[in-house]
């Protein structure tokens, strides 16, 4: 039994500024733009998604709206998708959200770098060096067997960065 | 000073028969017209290639030719690409190429599976668990740095099956 895990980085945001907190920066209108050509793209090819979580930052927070609309799918936000949340903390949530889903296949989660390629790097090879680059509105495919420590034991399919859906 | 190479993998081939050995194994019709869509799409997208190099299996060849023609580049053909060609003979290849063709900086190489996936995995992550799924036709793209070291030392920004391009 597998499990197909797909992370969407956030889409282009507008920079930092004294007066607005990180967690508050939302997409640009380019962001938003390519956000949903990707989702619908990504439909269109097929990449089935039954299940959207989101980081609860503001800029991962209007990805995943963008590709709940694009999918028909509620988003679910979980503060352990944010940035600077250890593997550990992030990989307990999927375990105990799986036990809680266990019809769910596939599963979009929208986050942050270089949380969402380490952790990747980690399944895939127990540990990680920032090999993989996920370009904002890019998305990464593994496959994840169902079982309490799948550190080591992914296969990735999947890394697109959005130009190639543009 | 980095380095683009990209790995595709032969379009899909006639089985092996009693009479038909491995080597002479065509692309199917499908293949060869997958191979093309897949070849014309890598283009339309900005994917940039400087040069080409293909296996001597014919099925490796005929892939690479049909990249050549959509990319109006020259095969020239590896031994090295063959399959279970060991990664450090391959890489040895490699680094004497780079030395002769400085100016190269996207270089496309078609091959077979396992051996093009876990040449990769050994450059990212210094060794290999079967943990990338390249498929037939399938691109998979690697930064690397320009020493005679590369191992554990590339990035990985690209893995697309075919049916993403088509």
């Amino acid at each position: 039994m597998t499990f197909n895990l797909y992370f969407i980085r956030h889409g282009l945001a507008i920079e930092r500024t004294e007066h607005l907190p990180d967690c508050d920066r939302p997409l640009t209108a380019e962001g938003r733009e390519k956000t949903e050509r990707v989702a619908k793209r990504l439909r269109q090819l097929g990449l089935n998604l039954d299940a959207l979580i989101g980081s609860p930052l503001l800029r991962a927070q209007q990805t995943a709206e963008i590709l709940g609309q694009v999918y028909d799918l509620p988003i679910e936000t979980w503060p352990d998708l944010a940035p600077d949340t250890t593997f550990e903390t992030w990989l307990a949530s999927l375990l105990v959200w799986q036990s809680q889903h266990p019809a769910v296949n596939a599963l979009g989660m929208v986050g942050h770098e270089p949380e969402l390629s380490n952790w990747a790097e980690i399944l895939l090879w127990g540990g990680c060096r920032d090999a993989i680059a996920l370009k904002k509105a890019g998305v990464l495919g593994l496959t994840l067997p169902r079982t309490v420590s799948p550190v080591g034991e992914a296969f990735l399919f999947l890394l697109i960065p959005p130009k190639i859906l543009l």
